[in-house]
């Protein structure tokens, strides 16, 4: 059973999850790339992961077997587990809890040679999709108050199966760095009673100089003090705060911008590993005027070191005017 | 030249330094490894680095020419230029300012094949030694904030430069991290009227299960919620809040710590990568009550991903009772 457990000065919490290896033989730097035959993600592999819990597929398959295009199922080795009561614990001068919480995997496809940005539109909008019902769900679940959805793509960016997939994580606290990104924004609404990222959006379009591509109803935008070369952020032009709440039409319009940023990344960094994270308001209140949930975007071409360990402050190579013109003159792959 | 920006929402800062190559194409991903003949860092070498600020050297031996056993020396690709006044600027909705600041390297040895673990303990001590002295001296320029200093030990911990040698950065303004564990420090003092660092160390020296080693005057303790396997603080028994005021005495038992410590951690793990940082007070105000300077080692053996960057919130497989244990009984190096 996993641990939750809390740094009494800084206030970050860890999670300590012995599902997977913990002695020091058991950190190879090699990645394990399973051939394709053991997969679990496959199709026609469907009895190696723990029943699906939302699917796409064709009409008159059965779940867990052949006919899907999308599966949602359980992560096999979980950081946290959903059965049990959470229990907070003192342990002297520190905290803990136990680890209560969901780890889903999303398989994007049923082919093991494809990836996210070689899939069709409407592919990608049911990942899309897919992202949205989980958490809809798991906001039932009154033990959570934050979910995480994120996407490794390639060993360098922590990803231990190739075949394309993401992750969705629900917590059963609100970790501090997005308590701290939503204080940032209220401070600011309580201030002006604007949105802060809406007056991103709104200097942005203005300026035009960190724009990397938009359309009807997103833009991806190279953020003005990006602690990584090429980091970019998807964000909806109107307010929102909720992931949850995004529309079929918003959904359409997303996974065409996503195919359209990932190809024009993918070309000008030759298909670099990368990690995206979509920041979204915590579960249990849903809409408010202060935050806006967006995508943010990490191509792994840097390694962080002691600097950015030390102090949280990033070293950045490239300016984000830079980046943006280098991914703004490319051509999208047809 | 550089220049520091910070994110509106965040508030975190980051530093855009275009000195060394910023295009996709100048984003390789093998080490660049530069054969002994060329390393800036050698004894012989010593005109290939701007002129040294400090040293060890042979009584009768001239600065920048051979006869050093250390050598700080400004860092010749700065990420921050000590020149020029600081202009703070605002930038519409965004803030930025001129990258001032100091960005020394300390080179641990004249040779190329030592690492700092393989070193006498006089010769550690002299690095801890040259990290006091150019803190000192960089404390007094009134344009500076704060003083991280670390090592990064193999590619993958981000040195770029095989040859022995760790960095010392002077800022304008306190990182946010470290405002973060000062602020968490201050509100436990406020609390309690002690060191929130102190009461850490009763606990972990009485209860002896995290403890790792010990000196009269250092512990090196798995903390209770490591974001990383194996991840090892260092602290002072006596309460010190700036690394500055270090005796000689303590030196050199921290110079014995460090090798025990280092001994033990590269029999255990097969040399890996890591990355240390000393935590401590910013510079104007010297002397606190509630804060207490350490050193924070991590090794690399796992990678960050999508979970990671999204939340703050680190899952570490390795319980810090188990990697306690596993390097207590290992023997430290003859």
């Amino acid at each position: 059973m996993s641990e939750l457990r809390k740094d009494p000065i800084s206030g970050h919490w860890v999670i300590i999850s012995t599902e997977r290896g913990s002695r020091p033989s058991d950190f190879g730097s090699s990645p394990a790339t399973a051939p394709v035959e053991f997969c679990p993600f496959c199709e026609g592999h469907e009895d190696k992961t723990p029943p699906e819990i939302f699917s796409f597929r064709e009409e008159n398959s059965k779940p867990n077997q052949r006919g899907w295009s999308l599966r949602v199922v359980p992560n096999k080795f979980p950081a946290l587990r959903i059965e049990g009561y959470l229990e907070r614990k003192g342990d002297g001068i520190y905290d803990r809890m136990n680890g209560i919480g969901a780890h889903e995997v999303v398989i994007e496809t049923p082919h093991h040679a494809q990836i996210l940005s070689s899939l069709s539109e409407q592919m990608i909008g049911r990942v899309f999709i897919a992202y949205r019902e989980r958490i809809r769900d798991l906001a039932n679940d009154r033990r959570f108050r934050f979910c995480i959805v994120f996407k490794n793509q390639g060993f360098h960016a922590g990803a231990t199966l190739l075949h394309a997939h993401s992750q969705i994580v629900a917590l059963p606290i609100t970790p501090q760095w997005v308590e701290n990104e939503l204080g940032g924004a209220r401070r600011y609404y309580n201030q002006k009673e604007r949105c802060i990222f809406c007056d991103i959006l709104r200097q942005e379009l203005d300026d035009d100089v960190r724009i990397v591509t938009k359309n009807d109803h997103f833009a991806a935008i190279a953020p003005y003090a990006p602690r990584f070369p090429f980091e970019t952020w998807i964000l909806p032009l109107d307010h929102c705060s909720n992931y949850e709440d995004i529309s079929y039409e918003q959904i359409q319009a997303l996974a065409s911008l996503i195919k359209d940023l990932l190809c024009r990344l993918e070309t000008a960094l030759e298909y670099p590993p990368f990690n995206y994270m979509i920041h979204t308001s915590p579960l249990p209140v849903r809409g408010n005027n202060y935050y806006h949930w967006h995508i943010e975007l990490i191509p792994r071409l840097t390694s962080t070191a002691g600097f950015e360990w030390g102090t949280g402050f990033y070293i950045n190579p490239t300016p984000p005017e830079d980046a943006a013109v280098f991914l703004r003159k490319l051509r999208p792959r047809e």
